[in-house]
């Protein structure tokens, strides 16, 4: 799986605002949320670093890779998942030109991917 | 993208309970959801047919899938696109197999993929 990286200097909550600010400014809201190591702290009773993955969605190219192939629904949201590391924190979304691949959707899965990078690219700066 | 597929002849509603369900009785929790047509119509004012996207996890699956490789949270939980068609909803899984794959993580993915194939079969029968 090909990912979009950056580390930011921030605690994960802080981090995760700037990241769902960063989304927002390219069409993307967030419309699953997933508190990794609280999940599996309440399953199964074991600690873990903070881990958060954030589904990210732009409404218009969702629809459009759905009008081109409705199996694409299979790899939405595209994942922005945040751990916490030493320092700060991690940060790394799935590249929609690798998740949206085949003929019918290689113009949405490309602008998706120049979105992603630019909300990432913001981040670093 | 390989996926698990099954046609039930039911609503999606109905459709929804019985993959919640067999998911359950595999292990699989619903961690998330996304009513695509909603969602379409609400952001864009488009009518679609009914369609969801509902993230499965299996807590424990999961932890030994991050421990071996924490980038897999890229590709999780696993999704399971309904698709209200004539005569009852498409069913789609998201093979883990082939979601998970990579030297660390196949154990698990074949695992996982054994129960999510074993949950579309039972809404078959």
């Amino acid at each position: 799986m090909k990912s979009i990286e950056t580390t930011v200097a921030m605690p994960i909550s802080e981090a995760e605002a700037a990241v769902r600010a960063a989304l927002a400014e390219q069409g993307f809201g967030v419309l699953t949320e997933i508190d990794v190591a609280a999940t599996i702290k309440n399953k199964l009773g074991i600690d873990r670093a903070p881990m958060k993955i954030l589904g990210a969605c732009n409404p218009s190219l969702a629809h459009r890779a759905l009008e081109a192939d409705s199996s694409v629904a299979l790899l939405m949201p595209c994942n922005v998942v945040l751990e916490e590391i030493e320092g700060g924190t991690h940060v790394a979304a799935a590249d929609p030109f690798d998740l949206l691949q085949g003929p019918a959707c290689d113009v949405v899965g490309e602008e998706a991917s120049i979105k992603i990078n630019a909300a990432m690219d913001s981040l670093s700066q």
